[in-house]
């Protein structure tokens, strides 16, 4: 198999699309998925809890299996692909990121609100430490503007990451703003950039393609869509278009294809389509955890759920605001009845 | 609701997506859901047999309801909607073309391979002197070169045609091709230009805002997916995409996705997604009728049915030249033996 990569494909089924499971993975499942993908040439295969190391709890939802167990397991059955993990500093620990250091995970993704960078030199001066690649993740990335996202991916840089991802966590960038994001990256910056798209508005692959246009090296992907929302790029149809377009991945497509028919399928609760929900979403551009708030507001004081995003949007409310949500929907149901009352 | 629109969308659910479920639509779903279409805003509803008039039948799939019946049924329901019908000459008659405006509907899509517009010109006239808005549909469009299709849609709009359609009906396109096709369209010919997309490489948005960029203003699409392969451009998350563009289609969004939950949803077999069928059938570029063909020469020859399909991708075979397919299994089952004894 050719080892010549022109681009370097993370799978994420095993740590997004642990979200789109309500993280009941298996050590079997992810040992058998991890497996086929290693076969298949894939060269990082991201593992841990949807929301990174330590991510399983009451808030975030509880994993059915340890999530060292299922890292252990992967990094088991991998002969050439190597082992990533997420952490969110503030859920994840350097206890956490040490300890999947010695289990054999070669990859550290630090992850971070696209406005909060300046939370995560310690974690990635501790990942570099470990001898472990290392990326800055810049979660949210369509709430920031051009310059302050080249601002907060410098912060990673400077802290020493080898590779900064544009992460379009609520599928809202549009192809035009994810090229301005990643032309100012390429510019501004010496390292890798990466792109990490959801499929919320039907654009994961397109906006893939447009990332690939400015100079994006580190794609994500999450084959058969299995991933948060509308699932991200679908790596097993990436590899094929990358393919027709002579853009090397080492990736074998006629095993990926398989893999999602035969493993990705079956594990799926239902296929992953664009649903009114996740339509929603993306088109606010808000986190998929405000949209229960969301409709329970809308309930209380009889508005549209859809308006009560779109307004959180707007504002740039980001986790741990979730409070915001009712004082939006009491405010628009105020709007409401005084336009009815006119 | 706004009468303004910078591009007009023609929602095909109820003629593409007749493939998908296998020609069964019901009286009474047309008129729901054309109904529902209407009060939406869409200005365009496609309504025929999935092949277009006259394609029920032993070789093409047997319509469950005779398909005057939907089309009176869905002009009956609208208001504001126009009612277009496909039609592929030498499937369906100038008769049926006369019969479908006596019953109201307002537009006649005339579709040809992408090679052989030259036997539209009498269906494009017919529908002209019925006082039907004309669009030459050219399927199979990435067969041809850009020059072959500048030509052959000059062809279209010399007969009279008042738009012409890039159909791709493989879903085989990619953006830069999407857009140099829609560019030299743009630039060659006086006519509206439109694009059919199919989402089998996931790229149904991702062409679709590529064709917008270079010009075209008629634009296809199945709310929910619901269209042949991978389905179409989802209509309701291109109706919000284009919103968030601040291009105007007069559509109502949140009807849109309402619509797509609460009527197309009950109505697929499935949720639509990209399966292996569907993906090897973009990725080869050939007509998913060929697909069974291939996996039963695929056993009788033991060669793998997507190795067949790719060779006749590159063979450019079309539509009834199914017995080429025995002949390259064959070919390729030869090749392997000589391969393997090496």
């Amino acid at each position: 198999m050719s080892a010549k990569r022109d681009i370097y494909i993370t799978e994420v089924a095993l740590r997004d699309g642990s979200h789109a499971i309500s993280h009941q993975y298996k050590l079997e499942q992810v040992r058998r998925l991890a497996q086929a993908l290693d076969k298949a040439n894939v060269p990082y295969i991201e593992v841990s809890h949807g929301d990174g190391l330590g991510g399983s709890s009451l808030q975030y939802g509880r994993s059915l299996t340890e999530e060292m167990e299922l890292i252990e397991g992967a990094v088991d059955v991998c002969e050439q692909a190597k082992i990533a993990v997420l952490l969110l500093p503030g859920i994840g620990t350097q206890s956490e990121l040490k300890q999947a250091a010695k289990l054999g995970v070669k990859m550290a993704r630090i992850a971070t609100h696209v406005k909060e960078a300046d939370i995560s030199p310690q974690h990635i001066a501790l990942a570099k430490e470990l001898g472990m690649e290392t990326v800055g993740f810049l979660m949210m990335s369509h709430m920031a503007t051009v310059e302050e996202l080249v601002e907060q991916a410098k912060l990673m840089e400077n802290y020493g990451a080898d590779t900064v991802y544009v992460v379009d966590s609520a599928g809202a960038l549009l192809p035009h703003q994810v090229k301005e994001r990643i032309r100012a990256l390429k510019d501004k910056l010496q390292v890798n950039i990466g792109f990490h798209g959801h499929n919320n508005l039907s654009l994961a692959m397109g906006n893939t393609l447009a990332a690939l246009e400015e100079g994006a090296t580190r794609i994500d992907g999450s084959i058969r869509c299995l991933g948060a929302g509308a699932g991200n790029t679908q790596t097993e149809v990436l590899a094929a278009v990358l393919d027709r377009m002579n853009i090397e991945t080492g990736i074998d497509i006629y095993k990926m294809m398989d893999i999602a028919e035969e493993i990705v399928a079956l594990i799926l609760p239902q296929p992953q389509e664009i649903t009114r929900d996740s339509l929603v979403m993306g088109y606010a551009g808000v986190y998929s955890s405000f949209l229960l708030h969301a409709k329970r507001a809308s309930e209380k004081f009889n508005v549209d759920a859809r308006d009560i995003l779109i307004e959180l949007g707007k504002r740039k409310v980001v986790g741990g605001q979730e409070d915001m949500i009712v004082d939006v929907a009491a405010e628009l149901a105020l709007k409401q009845e005084k336009a009815n009352s006119r």
